[in-house]
């Protein structure tokens, strides 16, 4: 890793003084690249852009075609009739050097380089890279890429990645050197009610790197917790020292290939990265308070408890279930985990009493078998269970098939047409219950649940940002990462 | 563990030698438990049975209620016109042995006793189970229970489980230690293509055990893989001796949950068995030629594979991306797993070049970043790919997105009413060229995508029957476990 000599923490305070403002937040676009030729790649990318419904003017820029995707394009860049904010480019190598020049030129001072072939290629590519870091320079140009997505920020209705973004605005600030984990995570992370508060593709990392992003995402008012996607670390210190600003009051999520061998090997044919050690990597996120994430499902797992419940102050959970099987799993995942599964106190178990039938244990798990009144499953039980004293975060098992509903309603007599309307009524009165709950305690809860995200009960949870894992497993990690964080912070604050 | 005596053994060759095999492939069944009360646990299993379709008669028990879910009931088990085959109890526990004496009387030899309430709550419990089995062993009757959800045996239309089970007959024979595992899996394993031969719940093995089930299934015809939920082996070295027989021909996955502290209170409150140290599971499991899963997930990944897919015959993978990140995760995650990712020969480079554009890397893994014409990155390549002498299997990264596609035609002028039967029609042709490929292929062919499980291509995949799990971590192991089989089939047929 290179490491600068400068060791002062200068933190930004607000994202207008990160270089990246006016590339996440621009007014005006102008957009190179883009064609008649409807599968090309410009074309594409423009069309993300429109459908996000950016609402500045976008100037496409071609030597030939008139008419673009709608727009009226301008044959030269220094025709246009403004300064845009942002060049966006998806240009052939050899003229993107050229073109930068001709942006610089014009006034333009932020660039977005979609094309490759620079670096990671080899060292005919590491000249070219030079050379656009030159015309760079010269002008004051900073720039994300090149080999890179770019930007989006959808609180901006800004999308220059490849894919359309259909997702709402969320709270996710990830800087990542895959452009794919950036445009190909939106319908991901929308199944569960998560989404980017900013997304940065850094590419090559030529003169915006991902030390850049972290500070922009640490001042960034819509973010809750930053994704990391690290293939290397091109400033280490600087990194070390920016995510330990950070992490006191917003939690950083880390997901590094490049430790094995061919992770390394992978990732330098992709970015032109240099991979270390998987063990060194261990000890810089450590140093930094990071929480180290070992795949993309575990990132954003740990992304959606970070970013929807307050951090426990200690590793004591209770399981809440109604099945054996899902508790145990739970327990042990818990346990493999470095968190607590401890019995109950005496207040505790008299308060939870009527509520646990004779097949069930007040054990933790606790676990009911089922509920005389399947509501108190969603309102008395968590509501007794969050009150234990000697726990710090609950872990709920959720299973509620809507075609058992469904049958058991025909079966009460409910005429046939009235069933979906019960049916959406029962599920929301539980989903709204455990809600509030949830808002209301200073503990985390975390559910869990192995129905399909598209079920009503779970796509009404995500909608309202309950936080709903697909197994024990992955809830026990997640909630593991949350009083890791717990953690970080109390370690960072006291040596600050 | 207990371990038995006798070590020599006696493999069944056909499953009607099995004492399960009546239990799981009944003519006639007498119900005991269902009522009037539709939202009890009774009625809920005799509705799953009828959902079911099972074809034999099923005869109600109950003293008072005359007709329950439009079938006529008994008052007394004595009073039946013939003697079913199957007893299933969803009874108080203090009668069970009572009922089942009655059972025993008329000539029932087989019974599924769902009712908990015996060895898992304690000793007075235990004193039940001990004049349940008393009973049993009066009349020779082989039971599964108590405590359990009994079976679900789509190809026998029977489900004696709480839930209904919607899903077409599949591949994978388990044995749970959780009846949730059985019934709650149904609609998560049909998004993946999967579903149970046949699956056991055994609760609390008072009669017939794990090892039983395992048997059973060895010799099921339309078991590919078997699956275990384990929280305890009462019997080990049957346990073994069984697994060592069945593994040169049928794989065995086992995830076990009682290896930590939490697990094992957990599992003690759950089916009253105690678990043992993790170290001397992994073990018993790898001197049984068993793969051991880490989760539920990666329970049914793995089975996924290995009922899809032949086995390797060594651990050197290629990847096919046009994402250098999820192409880098996936090369990482192999290499953590065991499984190499080397260049590829000069003959295969060759006949790759006319697929490669010059932003793609030909490397290991193959990122095409773009292909010209779509349709090759199903055909062409793959097939290039799988050719590669020193390749034992291939990992190929999916990323469709309808709306792209749809969003191309629109721009291409296919008129707006044609879109979806073209999006459909290009959708089929390429599952079909690469399903074809794999079904033709003596190497595994795994994919992977973080598309949704509804997204079309995806959803047609998974009609088909082609393995493609839910990201490259996912998948590598998934390819890692597959040849883990190859390796525990080359011991054990040595071993002899």
């Amino acid at each position: 890793m290179r490491q600068s000599l400068e060791s002062e923490n200068k933190m930004i305070e607000s994202i207008s003084e990160s270089p990246l403002y006016r590339i996440a937040n621009p007014q005006s676009i102008a957009f190179f690249g883009a064609s008649k030729n409807i599968s090309g790649m410009g074309t594409s990318i423009l069309g993300s852009l429109q459908a996000q419904g950016f609402e500045g003017p976008v100037y496409p820029v071609h030597p030939r075609d008139e008419q673009i995707l709608g727009l009226t394009a301008c044959k030269d860049v220094r025709d246009l009739p403004e300064i845009p904010d942002l060049a966006v480019m998806v240009l052939p190598t050899r003229v993107v050097p050229e073109v930068l020049d001709a942006c610089g030129e014009k006034g333009i001072r932020q660039a977005v380089i979609v094309s490759g072939g620079f670096q990671e290629v080899g060292p005919e590519g590491a000249d070219l890279q030079k050379s656009l870091l030159a015309v760079a320079q010269n002008h004051g140009i900073r720039l994300l890429g090149p080999n890179c997505l770019g930007v989006a920020n959808p609180h901006h209705k800004l999308n220059t990645t490849f894919l359309p973004n259909n997702s709402a605005p969320g709270f996710i600030g990830m800087a990542s050197q895959s452009g794919s984990f950036i445009t190909q995570m939106f319908s991901y992370l929308d199944h569960y009610g998560m989404g980017f508060s900013t997304g940065f593709s850094v590419g090559n990392e030529a003169n915006i790197d991902l030390v850049d992003c972290l500070e922009y995402l640490g001042a960034c008012p819509h973010t809750r917790v930053i994704a990391l996607y690290v293939e290397t670390l091109r400033r280490g210190r600087q990194f070390i020292e920016t995510a330990r600003a950070i992490v006191p009051h917003k939690p950083i999520v880390a997901y590094y290939v490049g430790g094995s061998a061919a992770g390394k090997t992978a990732s330098l044919s992709h970015t032109g990265a240099l991979a270390g050690p998987d063990r060194l990597y261990d000890g810089v996120f450590r140093q930094s308070g990071v929480i180290r994430a070992h795949s993309m499902e575990e990132l954003f797992d740990f992304c959606l408890v970070l970013g929807t419940c307050p951090p426990p102050k200690g590793n004591r959970m209770v399981i809440q279930t109604h099945s054996g099987g899902p508790g145990a799993v739970a327990a042990d995942a818990c346990s493999r985990n470095g968190l607590e599964i401890n019995p109950l106190g005496k207040a505790t178990l008299e308060a939870l009493a009527p509520y646990v039938p004779s097949t069930g244990s007040a054990n933790n798990p606790v676990d009911l078998t089922f509920s005389r009144n399947p509501m108190d499953f969603f309102s008395s039980i968590p509501k007794i269970l969050i009150e234990e004293p000697s726990a710090d975060g609950l872990l709920v098992y959720f299973l509620i098939p809507d075609s058992v509903m469904r049958r058991a309603l025909d079966q009460m007599g409910v005429p046939t047409e009235q069933i979906e309307g019960e049916v959406r009524k029962i599920i929301h009165a539980q989903c709204q219950s455990i809600y509030d709950l949830q808002q209301q305690s200073p503990k985390p809860i975390v559910g869990f649940s192995f129905m399909d995200r598209n079920d009503r009960f779970i796509s009404r949870m995500v909608e309202m940002g309950f936080p709903i894992l697909e197994s024990p497993t992955r809830a026990a990690r997640a909630m593991a990462a949350l009083y890791q964080y717990t953690q970080f912070q109390r370690k960072l604050v006291k040596s600050a």
